[in-house]
């Protein structure tokens, strides 16, 4: 193999495949990118088993060919150089690379030992806005689990319900549920890792939409030059919505920046408590209240005004309640609940109203 | 204790000398600050008992007294609360905080258990411009060792010889001398340590000169209302100069940015030995070369033009000469050395020319 790119290029190129390079694996080659001429485009590629994302750079080809070398150095060796043109050539399995100033040689394997890059290719794909696909992968993403112990919980489950398509997720402790399209007519179900939506999250560009692409076990991503293939996890997401009250009995309309503020202060408070706060909604005061004691440190109190209907008490995990706020991005927020045994749920009340969700647990107060 | 002050202030203080308390301490009242009144006045002040701040700001002193309380916690506290007018008041050992929307408690411990804070001051201090101080901290800490096997090596020796006023440290791998003062008359000779150069520099703020206090075990800084109060490193330090050749066989002068690329380059390729590079001058070509070898990975060779007088070649670690080149502000530099057994100098050759010089002892190549 021999090509000219510039450094640009393929520092770029290289910036995109080799995220999901290396990490703890027991399997060497995975730390490596694969590099491979693909007619007259270089193709970058790398993968954890999982999720793969290739890359098509533009280069001029002199000799077709293909190696893999350690993604870390030569990702972190081209980014370092100037500007300008790159040669890189094969020889044996070492790959050379000459610059202006500086001539390398990166020892590598033959791309014969890489696992191959799947893909997928629908008739029909699922096509999805991309301001709407990046806000749902935020608003979701967030109360997916990290624990391996049980996978599904590690995914956001993308499904079609009364001709509407929902993303959900949930650690079991918190919810998150965000509607994306609206009369929808396909029958859609699958659990993606929350990994692979972070990760077509950062490779989404300026484009309007974006196809998915999917299989009963994969689903495939293309934006621009970049492709990402998934694995999606196996299993039966949770029947939640039955867990949602549609109504609830105590219901406080406020600033989510004024939530968000209070329930930070109180957190501070609540570190040897596990994060635990103890919200009042106080009709007559038309407030809430948030309560956090660290009996060995001190004690809390913060209030916020809002419009109230009810008056009740419910304790909840301070993290859970500033990342809910976090990814809303309305200025108003509706928080609802009945007792400190029933869910809360938040809901953004400007222009995502109705169409998302955070349902949190309480603790026990 | 009853006081008035405005959010901005108090967290302004807070984060000036919460700085220094806590850590690693086994004396619990270290990670505590000391609030307490000063006519009218609130003096905020930590101590880890090797360095002091203290913090004068402005309130409205209602009742005198004094408190201990959790730095850290009062510190996130006080910052996450809004703008404006904050009430504190003590009661037995505890302070109440009242703001707008915003009551809380911290358990603290009485003032007296803690330690009593020093001061120096003397006659003549020595008076430093701070734009000259600041680059002397950061020219010289960037040598200083870290190991507290040997006290002396962990600060900065600032002394005087031949009328002027240098300020040296090292790790004995490598050295950096900055003249701080010409024409100086008087006899200066202490070991200051580097963490207190440090914190020094993060307090001065736009003033134009800063006097230094000291005795013979302290140095203390004012700087608009904060004061540092530091013990100074007990010990003699190594009679460095006699290491330093004067003249040497091989000179490139070269841009500092230019050698600093070429030489983060190699330092890739050298991860697995250490950080190991070796540096040709080579005469014939006005140029230096650096070449790495890892011989699991690959090996580089970087080169860049300069003005050259002799050929040799040098092994250095690359993170030294990194460290150097970042520290020194002006565009060009000379580097030269005689051969691999004796020391590599680098000098700027700009502005700062004849005021600074770092010396780097080669490895065994």
């Amino acid at each position: 193999m021999k090509v000219q790119v510039t450094q640009e290029n393929l520092a770029r190129g290289l910036g995109i495949v080799g995220r999901v390079a290396g990490g703890r694996t027991s399997l060497p080659i995975l730390t490596n990118v694969l590099i491979s001429t693909d007619k007259n485009q270089l193709r970058l590629a790398a993968t954890n088993l999982e999720i793969a994302i290739t890359q098509l750079i533009g280069v001029k080809v002199e000799t077709p060919g293909s190696i893999t070398v350690p993604a870390k150095l030569i990702s972190d060796f081209i980014s370092s150089l100037p500007a300008g043109n790159i040669s890189l050539e094969v020889e044996d399995s070492k790959l050379h690379i000459e610059s202006d100033n500086y001539s390398s040689t990166i020892n590598g394997v033959s791309a014969e030992e890489f696992p191959s890059i799947p893909t997928v290719e629908s008739k029909e794909p699922l096509t999805i806005k991309t301001t709407n696909l990046k806000d749902t992968i935020q608003q979701t993403v967030v109360a997916a689990s990290s624990d391996e112990a049980r996978p599904v919980l590690t995914g956001a489950y993308l499904h079609s319900e009364d001709s509407k398509l929902y993303c959900a997720a949930t650690d079991s402790y918190r919810l998150a549920e965000r509607m994306v399209k609206n009369d929808f007519k396909k029958q859609v179900n699958m659990i993606i890792p929350a990994r692979t939506l972070s990760e077509i999250q950062r490779i989404i560009d300026d484009q309007e939409e974006l196809q998915l692409h999917y299989d009963e076990s994969q689903i495939m991503v293309r934006s621009g030059d970049t492709e990402l293939v998934s694995k999606l996890i196996d299993g039966k997401f949770p029947a939640y919505r039955q867990l949602i009250p549609a109504e609830s009995e105590v219901t406080i309309k406020i600033a989510a920046s004024e939530l968000l503020s209070i329930t930070k202060v109180a957190a501070l408070f609540a570190r040897e408590s596990a994060g635990s706060i103890t919200l009042e909604v106080d009709k007559d005061k038309q407030q809430v209240s948030i309560a956090s004691v660290a009996s060995q440190v001190g004690e809390n109190t913060s209030t916020a005004q809002g419009k109230v209907q009810g008056s009740g008490k419910i304790t909840l995990n301070s993290r859970f309640l500033i990342d809910a706020l976090n990814v809303i991005h309305d200025d108003e927020v509706k928080l609802r609940f009945s007792s400190n045994s029933s869910p809360c749920i938040l809901e953004p009340l400007g222009k995502e109203k109705g169409q998302y969700q955070h349902i949190i647990m309480p603790l026990r107060s």
